[in-house]
């Protein structure tokens, strides 16, 4: 695994893996084979098998999948059995609907601390979380070493609020502005640019004869 | 157009030039190069120039494409001048925060109605838009012609939502629950899984290392 290089495209899919299997694992279920993991995660299953053979051989074949060994190393994978702490930057609506989600279902990633400027949120404590001053952004990604945050600002403050991130030693940003932002190599971006993806989906729905199914998820 | 057929990456770009050729064409701006213009949408220029090419001669080389022909070129293709109604149904926590968020400053886009069981929003006007009743999805869908839908229902219920909007004429939806969703064909899902994309994000910050960098957006 640390030799070999897998597509960023299989590394998206592995949570999907990850949570069927789990969800098989809760309901007794022992072998799962290729066409029925096919059909509900709804990735095919020659992309399956082939995002499958990047880690080993993980099956025999007609025999199926074990459920329990598949889903104890998709769990590896995913270091499930460690808690990511996250930072949100930015507690507006988007930020509090965040909050109150928290990554239910995930037991391994919670957002732990919550930064804004408003009065009324600094110093309180959110959905169990508490709401640092955004003053206190670079101490508290020190102190409680976090690698992950979330940006859930208005866009004009995306990029300084980045660098500050990157400074205080982020490596990873989960963006949900609608800006680009400028990073290091070594940092890694997630766009989740909600008004791009609905303006996309609207484009696929009008113009469906014409685009290429490329992309399966 | 009507006869090329474009990736799906390709067009998922659409959006993203757009919003920034608009940027250029309110700044005054009249040419912008494909470097600037990789620069500022942080896509590859040879990426931009492959996209542009689906669309037949946008610009002449080593001059730089004029701002607002290519503005208008791709506000064309993705139907500014009309506004695109959208239905959102479940308005819980994330269902609130994309109402008061509404795709501000994407003034082709408007959810224009919402769907709860809850009594106490049935029947209100919540930033500006009405909230139906569940059991009147089939009726209003039909009656105000939608094509596309938000769900952010709890996920037992987000099959059985699809099926009825489906039957009642969406052909797109943008899926905030984490389950997977049977449609026919013809009916476009845009999954956006939090938890998965956060997962992911963690998973790439991990193992750097490791991971391709096949994709670029």
């Amino acid at each position: 695994m640390e030799n070999k290089q897998i597509p960023k495209a299989t590394a998206k899919r592995l949570p999907l893996y990850y949570r069927y299997l789990k969800y098989l694992f809760t309901s007794g279920k022992k072998k799962v084979s290729s066409a029925d993991l096919s059909e509900a995660v709804k990735i095919d299953s020659a992309t399956i098998r082939r995002d499958f053979s990047y880690f080993g051989a993980l099956g025999k074949r007609g025999y199926g999948y074990d459920v329990e060994d598949l889903m104890n190393f998709f769990s590896r994978q995913l270091n499930q059995e460690q808690l990511t702490n996250v930072a949100l930057v930015g507690v507006g609506h988007i930020g509090r609907a965040l909050l109150n989600y928290n990554f239910q279902g995930q037991n391994s990633i919670r957002i732990s601390a919550g930064f804004d400027v408003k009065e009324d949120l600094v110093n309180s404590i959110l959905e169990g979380v508490p709401i640092y001053h955004i003053d206190e952004l670079e101490e508290q990604v020190k102190a409680q070493q976090f690698e992950v945050a979330i940006i859930a600002v208005p866009g004009d403050y995306s990029q300084d609020i980045t660098d500050r991130l990157v400074e205080a030693g982020i490596k990873g940003i989960m963006n949900f502005t609608p800006m680009r932002l400028s990073v290091p190599d070594s940092v890694r971006i997630l766009n989740i640019d909600l008004s791009n993806e609905l303006q996309s989906l609207i484009y696929f729905v009008q113009y469906s004869d014409s685009i290429l199914d490329d992309d399966k998820v």
